[in-house]
């Protein structure tokens, strides 16, 4: 069942320690079938030296699972939340990667200071709102996802545009049109937050990219007029 | 003698370079046999690529040495006064990590102020006060285990609900139920010490995480209702 | 066509991982035959470990492509302004390696407060003043190279003294007298970079070398009176 | 000629980039045979791949090449004063590691903050005055190994207890009974000054030893008391 799939998100899962975003166990990424409603995820604790294609873990979109003989990563619920809100997205990721989880846990946004961060993330970073006493006693990791994407409606910043938040006290969820994307832009918010603290240190100015800036670098790798690349 | 774990505390103490955790030969593991009363540990000064099983030392819990050819860690009276104080506990590390050192050297606790802190110890991980001076002439390794065991007992600080403590000026020592387990909690530390240090240089405001957070996070890796993980 | 130079510019950029200079695929070299007014550059968006030799496009002078299947670099125009307007350098990189980009994010110079520094740079290594908005909309690519040249001229610097820039709120350009040079020079800058940062956050006073230290260390590698190395 | 020591050399200028203490050639180690009163240098602007044992080249304690096809380190000089000047040493290591450069562009000494530090350094490790314009002028570094022998003396430091200085605005000189031994310092000061950074980013106290802690772990060591390893 969804073995491509499994596969392509069991890759995925491995690029985490090669990329240096993960310790131990502390990550995980979900890739979707969006015509069967399926969506493909980590087993919960699994070291990633031990993990193999097949142990990956089918979901639905009630959050059930469908196959696998181990648990679904303890994130599970967020994944679900999160593609049930964010019908256009098709792979998503959490990790502890340190600098990202420095700004969550100052409840910071990775702010928008350069080409690099524009070329991936339409504007700031966001961070959530802390869960209350109740969010996080019952359905905590449902609550997150719904935080996440709160904070986005609040804040009108589209989810596809700027794929990635800091929930706050947490740590990193990003996404994608896929698992792969997901990681990519994992790596890209963890490279920007650490760029972004030393520029921080080094200067007292707000030093925001111009929209004019952001515009460019963000269009120049998105939409119909990219032209970064061979496509 | 105990060959299994001798192996397993070799393993352990293996471990230390391969999580980057120490520099030359600064870092030993122990573990215990509590029916028999014994604990193995690394021999002194003994680099890591030298390092064999059969090398361990075998350790009672007055601290005297009951096999081996070699001299067992300086540290050997801090473990000792350790797996006394705390019998809960199987394994031990000691190592000079690098950003826990830092804290340790500001007389600083690491401050709880996210749930990958919250994930493995249950509040802030403790600094003790320094030795005094006739603590350091005499018996300085058997009264660096009594004061982390004071610091402990004044704080009300349950050291299986905090495995590890900073020894002020010195640098940090963790537990577990297992050498391997002890190694898991020094990394950790290490890696909580370093989102703390950059959480702390990006705000001036306190961003410890509440009571409830703190549980939920705990309590979901530990104890009877823990849900993390395969079991 | 140019295949000893499509050789050259492709072991250049294969230093630029090898060297921890990029991730992804932010990173690009050229480098140029002067007779024939030829430069062979990256092509645009394609990963490290997929990259060849005979994959390097040719330039000419005027920024257009003479032979190559693959779309150039999108800094291709970049590179044809500088190599335009500095005739003496035969290679040029580009990167988005960490701390030089911090400084480029502070909108500040890289100061020369060191021999390290000075062994490479004869002086402070210059950023950029922004492009205004008309100069980020149209040409934006070939405006960078415009505002690298009028840098230097503003500033007096000479290009060969000081082989670096940094692009306001994008990061640096290095070259050198040829691509393997201009590598050895991006990595030079990231360092000194690194070290220039903690230099300024241990200290508030201003660490200058003076001009007699710069001059030593300068010509001590440069120029007719080089000492250092074989030749 | 020499072929044991050569050998040695080699392998102790091998370590630095083991060590992670060097960028391209920026570092060079040498030891000498006091009865014959002859050191081996590694050449001048050699990389550390292509580097052999036989390329070492003996000099004379007046700091003539005795044997050797290529040019001494540039830094030869520096290193005859120092072996001139301290007799008890056996080799001698300079670097640009970043975190001691950074203490010395600073100007600041690295100072001795924990027991890691006290382990083997019996105290703070200076920083040299800035060498006048005269100075670096002519016979730059024999003046470079002047200023480092005058700081000792002026300081009142014993180099045998403290074996390492920054030089101001430069970087790290160590050195140790053997070329192996001058490099483990190397490392250890490197380590210490990368601790020292972040302990005095996180605290604005003094955080100095106290003497009795320094003795502890200095003497724990080294002398006819030391009970640190196999001897």
């Amino acid at each position: 069942m969804l073995e491509k799939l499994k596969e392509d998100v069991y890759q995925a899962n491995m690029q985490l320690p090669a990329l240096d975003l993960v310790t131990f166990t502390w990550g995980n990424v979900s890739g979707i079938d969006r015509e069967k409603g399926l969506f493909v995820i980590k087993p919960s604790g699994v070291t990633y030296n031990e993990l193999k294609a097949e142990d990956m873990v089918v979901v639905n979109l009630e959050g059930e699972v469908v196959e696998g003989d181990l648990k679904p990563s303890s994130d599970t619920p967020t994944h679900t939340v999160l593609y049930n809100e964010i019908p256009e997205i098709g792979g998503i990721v959490h990790t502890h990667s340190p600098w990202a989880v420095s700004f969550a846990q100052a409840q910071m946004k990775v702010p928008a200071l350069g080409t690099t961060h524009a070329d991936t993330f339409y504007g700031d970073v966001p961070v959530t709102d802390p869960l209350t006493k109740e969010e996080i006693e019952e359905r905590y990791e449902e609550n997150t996802g719904k935080v996440i994407s709160r904070t986005f409606k609040q804040d009108k910043i589209d989810p596809q545009a700027v794929p990635a938040v800091l929930v706050s006290q947490h740590g990193p969820f990003t996404w994608g049109k896929t698992a792969e994307e997901a990681v990519h832009n994992a790596k890209v918010l963890e490279v920007c937050a650490e760029m972004a603290y030393h520029t921080l240190m080094l200067t007292h100015n707000d030093r925001h990219v111009s929209q004019y800036l952001l515009d460019k670098h963000y269009y120049r790798k998105h939409g119909k007029n990219a032209y970064y690349g061979q496509k």
